[in-house]
């Protein structure tokens, strides 16, 4: 029974069992596929998927779609689940959607058009469908969508006995329950008892003398991504959600909050590098291709606009070429070190360790960290300029312009995201692209200005 | 009893609360100091101890050290855990070590110098510090330093109600446990049962017929990053660690797997930005200083390289200004498309969905996105260099030029990653430094030699 997943690589989806599903498909061998794919996880089954040509994946569909359960569809990535689902016969679409909990159905709907929304909502049965609607009623991104309804609670006076007798009566528990939730008679949360707790404690004692310390609820209206800051921050395995007037609504377990923590980190990774928020590597070309476009767009833009400062010095360049060779020296290292400030502090404010407390004391130190930094690279880069082109106040000029410009990255890297995220926008978003223009702005604005000046 | 954290930002630990406390630092008003800190979370009080400047921490250690516990200790950051643990009498910090579990005394001792380690390992008890030695004789980042040693196993023959009466009459039980793990004569775990199975099945129910059908365990060898993946992957709540003979030695639990997978994002997100190993905004500004310039100098280097191939066109640049004007966004445009795609692949490779199955299709799809980025872009970038510079030839090398490195950049951008993978090397690690080097390189190369060939 147990498996050893020492070598989970070549164990739980390798390249042998990838290539033989496909010689099962090519074949037409519907047997074989089986016994192939029956033994693997749901998300090893969504992996394969994912991951074989789109050819392939109507070939496997085709022949396999019958045995697509719930499951497996939570676990596919949005990329290709519309794909998946087009495939789907109502009915085998109906049992898929009728095994899962309301929180997974809510997760696939999300991101599904209008049409097949409804083709699933259909599929339910009406309390499930109720709940559902309930669900999508809360605000995108929200504990409400993110949460499950099904909750076990208790009467705050209840011993370790009436909670034991409730649960083995109870017709219908959730999947993954890590407390009993203790609630007042107007179902509003007290407290709660890990079932570690009521496990090993004899039955005349009261829940409430077993209570954790620590008790924390939510709002459903409370974006997901603060959750999960909470959920990583406080250690919470699970955590109640509550609707304004403190009523229990519903519990968050902290599946979905790793859940939403690596889309969250996944986002800002993203994001930083200027990719939108494209989804995964099964996304089409042409949809990757117009993904990505607007971004190269605004770094165009942004090009331009520091060639138009080059432009500026077109008669110093054209009477000493080297500066167009070293001018991009100090533009790079500039853009480069404007890039570590900025990742710490995108990092450090999604941590939020990155606060008003320390905003002040964390932009002097990237100031610093700037200059001392650009003294280095200022020494090395004149000696080198000095080296190269014979000219010491070539070399003079160029560590001039690196002392600034590395400071001014320092500077930019970190005040630009704490100055989107004040003004309530992702700072992981575009914040790239608004640095490296300041840098190669200043870069070669100051290294050309002071060459115009010195050197001419 | 319960919290409302509807803006846990205002509540947690605001600003208010930190001018506050600094306020009753300066007073040197212990007992207020001492009312402010009490009703916070540890992880709230590490925040704070991180986010106010050197000065005030150490005022502040000077008159609450005594109040430190384990808790604390395990949240703050390895950046100033040194200085705080440095701070703490003897007395103190054996106390506070004797409250934690034994994987969070392994998570402490871990970052520390050896003087600090002896120090701790002294503080313990016997059989806690046996345990803590046996953890740390396990490799660094392995399942083995990880798991809690603390374990609840049961006969696999016992039913509900035998497992009930062993827990509470359990002398010590771990803080966290979501199942019994269920084992053979030989201490070789068969399955686990979760505990809300236990709690809501009858007494005479044989805890076997009630096991989670999916169960898995890991080696104790196995690196960190592998089990936080399995984690994710499939949903665990708490896997069961085994020696090579396939013995149960520990489990890992899901908040342990939150904090490696949460490292791991981070050490991505600053490897790929070329920040090294940084570990937090309150590093020092030398340490940061230090850990930073490394990164440069590569960077520096790439950027010399990149300015010998412009000096190769010194002639051409004299002669056609416009040429040095125009040339930054050619590597530009190359540097940010490279980026997007490596990110892509950075995150690919860390979730395991770039494989052998997929990466030449992947690879293809990246060149196809460059190439049809490239021409949109080209049609852009040579127009406006007509009308820039009123020379259609210009338009049509810069056009050429900008094709071929947005291809060049797209299968750069997975191709290093993928390789840096199969030779063993972290893909985040400088990926980004040799890509756009790359870029870089092609970018100048091909502008000024097309220009140099037909211009000329």
């Amino acid at each position: 029974m147990a498996e050893d997943l020492a070598e989970p690589d070549d164990e739980v989806l390798d390249q042998d069992r990838i290539d033989a599903v496909l010689q099962a498909v090519e074949a037409e061998d519907s047997a074989g596929l089986e016994a192939l794919l029956e033994p693997l996880h749901a998300a090893d089954i969504a992996d394969l998927l994912e991951q074989i040509g789109g050819a392939d994946r109507r070939a496997l569909l085709a022949l396999w779609s019958h045995e697509i359960d719930g499951d497996i569809l939570s676990e596919i990535s949005d990329a290709i689940r519309e794909e998946v689902i087009e495939g789907l016969s109502p009915e085998v679409l109906a049992e898929a959607v009728r095994d899962l909990e309301t929180d997974d159905v809510v997760d696939i709907l999300e991101d599904l058009d209008q049409p097949q929304q409804l083709l699933i909502l259909g599929a339910l049965e009406d309390a499930d469908r109720f709940a559902v609607e309930q669900a999508m009623a809360y605000p995108e991104y929200s504990a409400g969508r993110l949460m499950q309804r099904e909750v076990v609670v208790a009467p705050e006076h209840w011993t370790v006995g009436e909670a034991i007798d409730f649960l083995r009566g109870a017709d219908h528990l959730p999947d993954q329950f890590y407390h009993v939730i203790l609630v007042d008679p107007r179902m509003q949360p007290q407290a709660y008892v890990t079932l570690g707790r009521v496990l090993s404690s004899p039955r005349d004692v009261a829940l409430s003398t077993i209570a954790e310390d620590s008790f924390r609820t939510v709002e459903a209206t409370e974006p997901e991504a603060d959750v999960a800051y909470l959920f990583n921050h406080y250690h919470l395995i699970s955590c109640p959600v509550v609707d304004e007037g403190g009523r229990l609504v519903g519990v968050i377990t902290i599946d979905d909050a790793m859940n939403v923590l690596d889309e969250e980190h996944q986002e800002d990774m993203l994001r930083l590098a200027g990719v939108g928020d494209e989804s995964s590597i099964s996304d089409r070309v042409l949809e990757t291709t117009r993904q990505r476009l607007p971004w190269l767009f605004v770094n165009l833009l942004t090009a331009i606009l520091a060639s138009m400062v080059i432009s500026q010095f077109e008669e110093a360049i054209t009477r000493l070429v080297a500066l167009a060779v070293l001018m991009p020296i100090v533009a790079s290292m500039g853009g480069n070190a404007a890039t570590q400030s900025l990742t710490v502090a995108v990092r450090a404010l999604a941590t939020r360790d990155l606060t008003g407390a320390n905003v002040a004391r964390v932009i002097r130190r990237e100031t610093v960290v700037g200059l001392l930094n650009g003294v280095f690279f200022a020494v090395v880069m004149g000696l080198v300029s000095w080296v190269w082109f014979g000219d010491p106040t070539l070399g003079l000029v160029i560590a001039a312009a690196m002392v600034i410009n590395l400071v001014v990255a320092g500077m930019a890297g970190i005040l630009v995201p704490v100055m989107m995220e004040r003004a309530g926008v992702d700072p992981a978003l575009a914040s790239g692209t608004f640095v490296t223009t300041v840098t190669d702005v200043v870069g070669f604005f100051v290294f050309l200005g002071l060459a115009a000046l010195v050197l001419l």
